[in-house]
C-alpha cells in the first residue's frame, strides 16, 4: 500500500500518517519528490482495514499494491487447477461442453435434449430448476421436479449435470440431485449464498454479475474458496454496457485475464451473453480459440416454444454442427473433447 | 406488442405468426408497408409469454408496448405515494434525510451519532448490521448485536431506524427490532429475498441495482408488493459507468423519470454513489432540488477511523452545516423538513 | 510516479529499472517490502514519457501521480476563473443562462426566439449552423447563413451568442460573427480543432465528450489554453451509460468534482443530457444547486416542428416559467441572474 | 415507423397524428388495442424527418423500423464485399494482417519493422505518422517525414500501407504516399473529415469510436460511401465500459453482428482493445475464428523504447510465433493467408 500526499503537504500531516501507520504495527518508507511525498507501507496491510487513511489530512490518494484475494490468485497456485465433476473433468487438458435447456419444462423435453446434446459431444447437461427473472410474472422453473428429471437424465445418459440455485433452500435441495451447481449473475455477490455454496462442498460455477469487474469476481470466488470448497470454475457470460445490438457484451478478453490472475478454470456461456442463437456459433468458436476450458450452450428441441431464452437456443442440428466444427478448434488448443463414457 | 417482420417477408411468414398468435386466444392488426409487414397484437400479451415469436421465420423484431410491471405503475396509480415509518412518513410531503454510520460500531457510538443526526434534524437513523463486503476478510458487521443497539437508539431518541438485510435469516432478525428494512445493490435481484420481503409486509427501501435499468428496478419493486406489501421507498445510489473519479455515478435524472414512471417514493444515496465525502453536499442539494423525497447520508462520530465507508461519512459538524442549508431548499420544493418528535 | 515491482521480482531486475530512470536524470527511492519492492522517481517525469518501463521486466505496474494537465489544473491556479464574454461574464459570481433552438431554422425564428429568452433572463443566445448529425441524410444547418442571422439576432437584443464549430474553415467563418464558440461532444477529442480554437483566442465552451473520462475532458482543455487561448469553459451534457430512459446519463457529480480539480467554470446542458423536455426543468434546478456556473438549455417557437432535437426543447412558456423558478435557486448560491443589458 | 399512443389517448389526439402525417404525403394504418392505439406509418419516411411527432399530444414513443444507412446495409447488398488495396484484397477469402509500429520514429526503424512484419506474413504495413495524444504534451508523430517512409517501405518490400489522418491537411497528404488511410476512434463521428475521405476516394478504415454503437458506426461509413467512396473497412478497437483490467473492452461480437447487417469487411485491432502484449496473441485467434477479415497489431523491433504505446506491442520473435500459430485458424475458415509477392 502506497500513501500518496497532497503537493507540499505540511510536514505534521506526513508525520500523523507515519504515526497512524506505526500504531498499527507497520513499518513506512519514506520517498520526497519536488512536489509530493510518498509514504510505501511495510507489512500486513489487513491490519489498517479499519482506518481510513484517505480522509486524514493532506493525503492525496491510496494506492493498493496487492490484491485482496489469496486462494484464487495464481500469484500463490501457479499451475492451473482441475475440478473434478462426476466422472469428468474442467481444466486444461479438456474443453468442457455444457448444454441443454435455459429451463426445465418437462421430463421428455429433458431426456430428448440430454440424448441429443451426448450424441454432440456434450459432457454436462444444463437445465434450469430455479429461473430469476426479471418479472414476478413470468415463469420461474419447476424446482425440485425438475431436479428430478436432471437426475433422471444423468442416470440414462451418464451426463454430467448442473443446475443454478438462488438461496439456502433451493442450494440445499440441488446438492441432493446434481454435480454441480451454478451461482447466476444476479447471485454473484450474494455473499450469504457464496458462503453456504462454500461450506457445502459441491462443485460450482460462477458467472460473472452483470458489471462486475475481474476484481470483484475473483474475491466472489474467495468467499467460496474461503469456507473450504477449492472447486470453483468461473464462467464468463457477458458484461452490461451501451450497445445493444446483444443482449450483453461478451468480454472475450476477461479469458487470458483470468488466465493471468487466477488458477481457477475458465468457461464462456455465448448464449446468455449474445442473446441471439446466429451468433452462438462464432462466439463459441472464438471462445475456444482464445482459451477457455469449456462453453455453456443453450439448446432446445424446439425454440420457438421454449418457456424462456428461446431467441438464443440451438436447435440439435445447430448444436451438433457446432460441436463439429469445434473439434478442429480444441485440436489447436491441445485439449481433449471427450463424449461422457 | 408489435411483431415486425424483415423486408419482402413471404405471405406464408406472416400467416405464421398470425396463426400462432390467433392460436393463443389474441387477436392481430397488419400493417402492410413497402418495406416491411408488421403485426399488431391486440389482447393480454401474457398468453404469448411462453411463445418465442422473434425466432419465427423471417420475424426482424418484437416490440413492446406496455411495461411488465403494474402494481408499481404509475399509469394504474396517478398519485404519488406516502409510506408511513413508525411515526414519519416518506413522500410527496415531506424531506426525509435518513444519517447515521455505514456499519455500527459499539453501542456508545451508535447512540452518540443518533443524538447528532437527531438534533441536526433526521428523523431517521441507518446504521449496517449485516455487511455486504466484496471481500471475505472485510469486517462483516455486528448482526444481532448491532440491530439491538439500534432498538435502543430508537428509543432513547424516537428516530425511526432502517438497517439492510442480506438473507432469509437477517430480515426475520431485523423485523423484530428495526422500523424498515433496505434492500441493498448487490440483493435488487435477489428474487426470493425480494419475496420474503414482500411476504413480511415491512416498509422496505430498494436500493438500485450497480447497473441496474429502471425497468429492471421497478420489476424489482414488483417482486416485493405483487407478494402483498405495498410500502416501498425505492433509493438512487449510483450506477456504473467508466468514469472513475466518483465512486459510482449518481443517476439524478432517475428521480424525475421515476417521477414519471411510478407512484413509490424516491430517495438519494449521495454518500454511497460518490464515495467521497465532499460531494456530499452539493449532491444532497442537487437531489432535493430536483424533486427527492429524502437523503439517505453517512455521518460517523470519527470517519478516519470508520471501519467501513470512512471516506465518505460526514462529521458531525459537517452533517449539521448540510441540514441547516438543506431547509431552504426543501422550503423552495413546498416539502416539510421536521424533526423527529 | 510509482514503479511497483512483481513479488520476488529478482535485484536485477530491480536494478535495470533504477538503471534507466538515472540515465534518463531522475533520482529514484526505494520501498523494499515484505512482498514487493517498489520504486519512487523524484524529479521532472516528462523525461520518461518515451521510456515504456510497464514492460520492463518483472514491473507490475506504474502508478502516475501528479496529473498530466497543468494550465487547467486548480493546484497550480486555486481561484475559480471567470470567463469575459461579450458584456457578460461566466463564473463564480453569475449563474449565466444560455438558450435557443437547437438548429438555426430561419431569421424570423431565430428573432422570436431571441427576444422570447432575453425576457425570460438568458444572457446568452445558442443556434446551431454546423449540425453534426449521426446519418448523412439528416439536415445538416443553414452554416454562414445561420451565422449571420446569429449576428442580427446579438444587434436587436444585446445577447451575447454561441454557436458550435466543426473545421478549421466553420470556426474561420464563425469567429466573424459569434461572441464565443462551441466545441461538441463529438470533437472533444479532434486535437487538430482544439489547437485552431486554442491560437483563435476566442471563448470556448468545451462540451465533454460522449464517453470522456474527467481527466481527458480536462487534457483536452489543456489543448486549448496551451496555444495561448485561456478562455475555456466546460459544459457537463451527460455520457453514454447502459440506461436508455435518458438520451444520455447527465453525470451531475462532475460539477463538484470538476470544481474540486479545475479552475475552469462548468455549466450543464439538461437538454441534451436527458433528451426530453419534462425533464429539463428539475435537472436544470439540480444543475444551479450543485453549484454549476450555468446552464444551456434548448427553447424553440415550437417544438413539434423543429428541424433537430424538437422533444428536448422547451416551449416560451415552460421556459420562462423555469427561469423564474431558477431565480430562487441562484439566490441560494450567491449567483447573480442579470439579464443582458 | 410506428406511433404508440398513451393508454386512453382521447381521439382527437390520434387524428392529429395521422393528419400530421398524411399532410406529408404518408399513409397510416391504425391499430386500436385495448389499451393503446398504434398507427403505423407507410411511404417515404424521410419526409416526416422534420417533425417531433414524439412530442405531439398523448404520443408515448416512435419505433423506427428500417435502418437509417443504406449503401452499407447488407439488406440491399447482400453479398460480402472485397476491398482492393494496392497489390492485395481485404475481404472474405482472405485473412489480412496489418502490422507496424504504433508511432513512426525514424526510418532506419521503420525500414526494419517493415522486413521483420513481411517476413512473417503481414500483407500490410502499419505507421502512425500524426498521433491524436490525450495529453499536448505527448510526442504528435513525425508528419510528412513519417509518411515518407513508409512510401520507401512499400518500395522496399511490395507491403501495402496505412496510416491515420486526423484532418483535411493530413488527409492530402497522406493520399500521396500511402495506399489505405485510417480513421481512428476519436474522429469516427467528425462528419467533416468523413466527407472529405468520402470525397478523396482512397481505401479507408474505419475504426469504431470509444462508445461507438454499430449503428452509429455504419451510419459514418454511409459518410464516407454516400460521397462516391465504397472502399470502407471497419476495424473493432474495443469500447469503453467499467472494465479496467484491459484498456478497452474488446467487443468481439462486434464481427458477427457487423457480418450481419453490413457488406463491409471487418477487421480487429487487438493491441488497441487490450492494451498489453500478453493478450495480443490470443486475441488475434480469437478474432481469426469469429470470422474476422483480418488483424491490425502492434510491432516494435524494442517495445520498451516505443515512442507510443509500446506495453502493447509484440516483438518481431512474439509476432512471428503469432502468425505461425495464425495459419491453422485461417485455414479452418478457409481464408488464405498470403505473404505479401
Amino acid at each position: 500500500m502506497i500513501i500518496v500526499m497532497k503537493p507540499k503537504a505540511p510536514r505534521a500531516s506526513v508525520e500523523h500518517v507515519v504515526s497512524v501507520i506505526r500504531e498499527n504495527g507497520l513499518e513506512t518508507h519514506l520517498s520526497e519528490g519536488k512536489e509530493v511525498t510518498i509514504i510505501g507501507v511495510v507489512g500486513d496491510k489487513t491490519r489498517l482495514s479499519d482506518v481510513n487513511l484517505q480522509i486524514a489530512p493532506d493525503v492525496e490518494k491510496i494506492v493498493p499494491i496487492t490484491e485482496s484475494y489469496k486462494l484464487s490468485n495464481r500469484k500463490f497456485h501457479p499451475e492451473p487447477s482441475a475440478i473434478q465433476v462426476g466422472n469428468t473433468k474442467i481444466g486444461p487438458d479438456n474443453l468442457t461442453v455444457m448444454a441443454g435447456p435455459c429451463a426445465i419444462e418437462s421430463e421428455k423435453q429433458l431426456l430428448s435434449i440430454a440424448h441429443a446434446v451426448k450424441t454432440a459431444g456434450a459432457t454436462f447437461l444444463r437445465g434450469g430448476a430455479y429461473k430469476p427473472r426479471t418479472s414476478p410474472y413470468s415463469f420461474q422453473g419447476l424446482e425440485e421436479e425438475g431436479l428430478l428429471y436432471l437426475k433422471r437424465a444423468r442416470e440414462e445418459t451418464g451426463l454430467a449435470t448442473i443446475c443454478e440455485v438462488i438461496s439456502r433452500e433451493s442450494l440445499a435441495c440441488a446438492a441432493k440431485y446434481v454435480d454441480m451447481i451454478q451461482i447466476g449473475a444476479r447471485n454473484m455477490q450474494n455473499f450469504q449464498l457464496l458462503r453456504e455454496v462454500g461450506r457445502a462442498g459441491i462443485p460450482v460455477l460462477l458467472k460473472r454479475g452483470l458489471s462486475a469487474t475481474i476484481d470483484e469476481w475473483l474475491n466472489a470466488a474467495e468467499y467460496i474458496i474461503s469456507e473450504g470448497n477449492p472447486n470453483v470454475v468461473l464462467c464468463e457470460r457477458g458484461i452490461r454496457t451501451y450497445e445493444t445490438s446483444t443482449r450483453n457484451t461478451l468480454d472475450i478478453s476477461a479469458v487470458p485475464v483470468l488466465k493471468s490472475k487466477t488458477h481457477l478454470p475458465v468457461i464462456v456461456d455465448p448464449s446468455h451473453a449474445s442473446g441471439v442463437w446466429e451468433y452462438v456459433a462464432p462466439l463459441s468458436r472464438c471462445a475456444v480459440a482464445v482459451g477457455a476450458d469449456g462453453l455453456m450452450i443453450e439448446v432446445h428441441d424446439n425454440p420457438e416454444c421454449a418457456l424462456s431464452d428461446g431467441p438464443q437456443s440451438l436447435t440439435f442440428n445447430h448444436f451438433s454442427q457446432l460441436t463439429e466444427e469445434l473439434r478442429a478448434y480444441a485440436a489447436l488448443q491441445n485439449r481433449a473433447f471427450k463424449e461422457a463414457p
